[in-house]
């Protein structure tokens, strides 16, 4: 296990933040109360950003846990675009119906329950595909999602440093599925690939054609 | 003097991206041998990424250097948009203007020398700004700018944690420098703005009106 990012410079950029959001703060006491994994604040703006520039008109999630994630895709995405959100777990796609009907986001995201590796490639000409799933399902997911992405489409990885782990292998089958999806990402020519070392790491992909 | 990312994920994100281009490789053997400063290849990388997501049609460089960044605008610049460069260092321009003409990127740039902070107020309708002047101007640079800026631009200054002295403070120019544009820029309720913890730190700035 790695320190990523000294913790100093960490504490710096959350002080940059601040946040009066209710939602967004009641899902990250939640997250810390359960132990509950979130992309964190962060990244989260991160999300937000790229959504802006892109302006997909759709946004998949393979594995949304109770939405956190989505939510900043939502506020960002025009009216008549959608996040899709996928998760196997029933309550945390009850929380994030709640979530969006409180914030008067419904009619941009759609809840699916169920196996986002079945699921997700139900879904075609996706402009921003956000993979959080069990690591050692991201060479999968992103073999199922290739054939399902617009031209000019943005894949986004979380945990792609996955603890620093995959600096030091030790032959656990999570670190060696994001070691392999990394690799996979940055071998292939028709994508461009950066990997950020924010938080746990966030993987890019911009498809170029 | 604080390390920002753990030596050993840079080694590996680094080794992610091997690169055969010999304009790149030459750029970054001469920034070593001069111990000039470049923002790097996985910042140029990411620099590439978002002005292919953001298409834009007028980058301006505040501190060109002899021309590095400005290398990766340009290979991702569609072929009507242009990339101005400006530096104060009348070596570091004509090693510039050497590059774009051997790789057939004239067309795409615009060469500057002289002051940043006169210069780049001449341009309207920027897209993206590129800060990477002496750091004690960031405040400067920006309040200069703004007017100048299209809806939707996109602000991106290197050195934003300027080696982690930003977390402690040690009353020197450029490290104030810095600490106050990134203050002034989170405080902006126009923009939205995220700092990318990618080597010296990357301060992202989308206009959001």
């Amino acid at each position: 296990m790695i320190t990523i990012t000294d913790p100093r410079i960490e504490e710096y950029l959350m002080g940059l933040v601040p946040e009066n959001d209710p939602h967004l703060l009641d899902m990250e006491k939640r997250a810390r109360e359960m132990q509950f994994p979130i992309v964190d604040r962060l990244v989260g703006r991160l999300l937000y950003m790229l959504t802006r520039i892109r302006q997909p008109k759709l946004v998949v999630e393979l594995g949304s846990g109770f939405g956190y994630s989505a939510y900043w895709f939502a506020r960002a995405i025009s009216i008549s675009g959608k996040v899709v959100l996928i998760d196997s777990a029933e309550q945390n796609v009850s929380y994030a119906r709640r979530l969006f009907e409180e914030t008067g986001l419904t009619g941009r995201t759609e809840l699916r329950h169920g196996d986002a590796l079945r699921i997700g490639p139900e879904y075609e000409e996706i402009d921003i595909l956000f993979i959080d799933i069990d690591k050692y399902q991201y060479p999968h997911a992103i073999e199922a999602m290739l054939p399902r992405l617009a031209p000019g489409s943005l894949v986004i990885a979380d945990n792609a440093l996955w603890h620093g782990r995959v600096v030091e292998p030790d032959g656990d089958k999570e670190s060696e599925g994001i070691r392999r999806f990394n690799d996979f990402m940055f071998s292939r020519t028709d994508f461009f690939t950066t990997l950020l070392p924010l938080r746990d790491g966030v993987l890019l992909a911009y498809r170029l054609n």
